[in-house]
């Protein structure tokens, strides 16, 4: 019985060691992990021992075992793996209802943790957005926009708020941005929600909020 | 290899189930599964995939396997097993601004979606926390107020939101309130919100989130 409950906290050692590894970037998504026999020699634990931890890492959904190729890097973590899977079966408007949320809180707290490199980030992705319009290059302009809304978050300097923003939201952004034409707007929309967090107006970046998600869910609503 | 495949599945398939048995509250928290032998018979499967299926969710914290006695229920649902690992090392004003942004919500969204039965249930449980508070019963003043948020969350009829609730304030409510005196202050602050989810005014209703936010902030914060 003793070996049992020493195996299982090996198991989880393991485990956790790999989640850590991935959470750092020393394995990055899409990344085939190293062979069994040097994962074994690297924890020093024996072949069962890894596979379980991996097995369950696979049925998190973090990592993903393909026979006769390889495990692959699914998603950074835990929370992220979880999220997404229940995501999967969520409606659009609750997705967008809970990202309100969120966002409303984010753009709050940036009001009042900004330093001047998060608005150089922010403007720095807001002036790619404008280049991706003008350009009607829709692709790109969908990745700054989510890396413009991530630099906001991160500067609320909240890293549960960051960790729960950061993959809860990717695939709707980009659902919902498809289907709506890139214009000025957008471009006009950054500019006063950026111009408000440097100025550490809360009500006026909380307004911009509730305009750029209430234009989501005239999108998504009939 | 086809057989691995297969085998991998199994398990997939038994984790799913007791999963949704869980969701489903055929076995609550605190609940010891049947035997093995039980398990094995159910759902047709071999010992080894079964035992796969439980150590992997137990992984994720869903189950709790206790060498000698048994298999038990920890919570009801990988997302929240994933939630309230990640929040035991997150920071209380991280967790109470989360907090703050999902509330906001929840009673925005009530105000447009409440029942007259959801109304009901709020104010059984108003009137419950004030009797706990006429005699002095801060366990039972606690549970109430937590069952009343969580009929308000209920009322906003996002399935997404009500489950990121649902288990990942369940500590920091518990651990703020008991260092509070109980009052007639937050009885009066209950009758507040609910008349204003009842007038379906959300700026009231959103104005009385802040107030107790702020409140709680004010007690952690030095």
């Amino acid at each position: 019985m003793l070996h049992k409950l020493e195996k299982k906290s090996l198991v989880e050692q393991v485990y956790s060691q790999i989640e850590e590894m991935i959470k750092r970037g020393v394995w990055e998504i899409g990344d085939r992990l190293p062979t069994e026999a040097e994962l074994m020699a690297q924890f020093g634990v024996s072949r069962n021992t890894l596979r379980e931890a991996i097995r369950a890492l696979a049925h998190v959904g973090l990592l993903e075992v393909k026979q006769g190729d390889g495990t692959f890097v699914l998603t950074t973590s835990e929370l992220n793996a979880v999220l997404q899977k229940r995501i999967q079966s969520a409606a659009v408007l609750e997705i967008l209802e809970v990202r309100h949320a969120l966002d409303r809180e984010a753009v709050s707290l940036a009001c009042l943790r900004r330093t001047e490199e998060d608005l150089a980030e922010m403007e720095k992705f807001r002036d790619l957005c404008f280049q991706y319009t003008t350009e009607n290059n829709l692709e790109k302009f969908v990745e700054s926009d989510w890396q413009l809304h991530q630099a906001i978050t991160a500067a609320s300097y909240n890293p549960l708020l960051i960790d729960m923003y950061a993959h809860l939201f990717e695939e709707i952004q980009i659902s919902i941005t498809s289907t709506t034409e890139m214009n000025d707007a957008s471009a006009a929309g950054h500019n006063d929600l950026i111009l408000a967090i440097r100025n550490q107006d809360a009500a006026s970046a909380v307004h911009c909020v509730d305009m750029y998600i209430s234009h989501f869910k005239q999108i998504i609503l009939p």
